[in-house]
């Protein structure tokens, strides 16, 4: 649907790499499940029970992975907004690699804490995704780290697809992902275009830099405040920009109340506990017509008092009675 | 490691029964996930992803089909903390065959609604499990009913027995499974004992009538106040402490605020929704040693206020640090 800026099949990526992932992953990665919530007439790829609670361990596992088989053993620095720090410190962790990691100060506490579980170094700087990643950037250029991004690196573009491979079995028509930087979005999809899939990605309202730059607005925005702490990221990736501008086949924009609202009916129906970035592609599933849906749900790293407060705040309007049989 | 009133090879219900459930039941209820907690160093069967948030659907199901194919078709009505009546409620939809749930009026309002929502009658009636079969018995008396027990049946504990059948891929060497009237536990035992799987009871402090009945102590005393409503039974089944006597090798009391602190962590660190009962097992796990254990996460339906005030009153302590690979 958007115009691509250059061909489609991607020289940098694709689906072969993809399937490489998943075999490198195997070892140390167990699929996750699949959940029907039957009061939203949707499937769930449950990520938040996902090691390290959120799908980016994945990619930050694949791409240390990658470079020791490219004999590359230089440490990993990564900014992240906590998810891919948590995926890397586990990966390093499992791997006895060392790894440096800066969140923005905003960061939620339990992905600061997450990260140190694993014994990774812990740098708080700026109050943003992209001021966390300029610091990372010049740490890297000081002391020869290798920096990895949390979405635009082959290697971690890669390992999200796994998760679309995870969906075969499901046969899913279309696919929902939230989307941040783009990586989740751009590894499902070259999982999963090929087999005919409609992927649809989903943003926040004030926080849709990818969907803007799908339709050529390049402008840098700052992004508004939201519970999607996640996906909050100023400037989207260049190589995931090419990818989605070739594969994706729409992106919904969730208001923030709709957001908040999916996410505590997730807790109370399901039993599902989300963060906010995990329950956008769900939100955005109301709106995408489909026989049979698939949101994934990213991640659950939340903070007790933020969900605390949500659940004696939003007050979910009581699901639709079913159709009577008899 | 209790003495049995009876032979163990209990003429009412045994292994075969629970295969026979588990094909009755197939084409209707999908195997829930097992999720290992890592944190924890214990395996998570997730029946608060179930269908209505609770293991006791297949209970539930599994007598209606029952009494369908023996040819009863009378109405039922059954006394439920909650949990069995969602499930009954449920089964009564997709079976289109008529229920009347009678609850207490202490029931979780996501209990009480979740039955409504499947187009069950609800009475709510006294203050405890107990008051409210009293009051059942005399329903199904006036009016003709089926009465059908929470637990103390063969066809619900064939049922719940299903449960244990869905761990032999994992090949667990224990199975924690909490306790109330006793239906979950002698169903899993019938399933898995013969198997050389030890079978371990949970109960919470003070709700500690089948302990004290397998002890030999028959005196029936009030249950005190607790997190884990759906076990909260008084008089445990006459045909459950016959299947325990001779099945199960321990009971774990939990204390309270143990219960609370695992249903916190379980939220925060695993992003599983337990009610109390639910986080039962895998309170207990702590005490019990196993190389493979699992605990059933038998349901996650909690009151939203009841989570909230949880996540902000309870703060656990930090998780041990993983052993430093390198």
């Amino acid at each position: 649907m958007f115009d691509t800026e250059t061909d489609v099949a991607c020289a940098e990526v694709g689906a072969a790499d993809v399937l490489a992932a998943q075999a490198r992953l195997r070892p140390y990665l167990a699929a996750t499940p699949l959940h029907y919530a039957e009061r939203f007439g949707c499937w769930l790829k449950l990520e938040n029970l996902q090691r390290t609670g959120s799908y980016k361990v994945r990619g930050a596992m694949n791409a240390l992975l990658a470079a020791r088989e490219r004999g590359d053993t230089r440490p990993v620095i990564a900014a992240s907004a906590g998810n891919h720090a948590q995926g890397l410190a586990w990966a390093g962790h499992r791997l006895c690699l060392p790894v440096i990691t800066v969140m923005p100060r905003t960061a939620p506490q339990t992905k600061v804490a997450g990260v140190a579980h694993w014994g990774a170094a812990v740098r708080l700087h700026g109050d943003s995704y992209d001021e966390a990643k300029a610091f990372a950037v010049e740490l890297a250029a000081q002391h020869d780290y290798r920096l990895l991004s949390a979405f635009d690196d082959p290697d971690v573009i890669a390992g999200q697809g796994t998760v679309g491979l995870e969906l075969g079995e499901l046969a899913p028509d279309v696919v929902l992902v939230p989307i941040g930087g783009g990586g989740l979005a751009s590894g499902v999809a070259l999982a999963l275009k090929t087999q005919g899939v409609r992927i649809v990605g989903a943003q926040v309202e004030g926080v849709d830099a990818m969907a803007r730059a799908l339709r050529g607005d390049h402008s840098l925005r700052d992004a508004e405040a939201t519970l999607a702490d996640g996906v909050k990221v100023k400037e989207p990736g260049r190589l995931t920009r090419r990818i989605l501008g070739g594969l994706l086949d729409d992106v919904v924009i969730v208001r923030e109340a709709e957001l908040r609202e999916t996410l505590v009916r997730l807790a109370l129906e399901e039993h599902v506990i989300a963060e906010g970035a995990g329950a956008l592609a769900l939100a955005a599933g109301r709106r995408v017509a489909g026989k049979r849906k698939c949101a994934v749900i990213s991640g659950g790293n939340i903070d007790a008092v933020v969900l605390a407060q949500l659940l004696a705040d939003v007050r979910p309007r009581a699901p639709r009675r079913p159709r009577r049989r008899f």
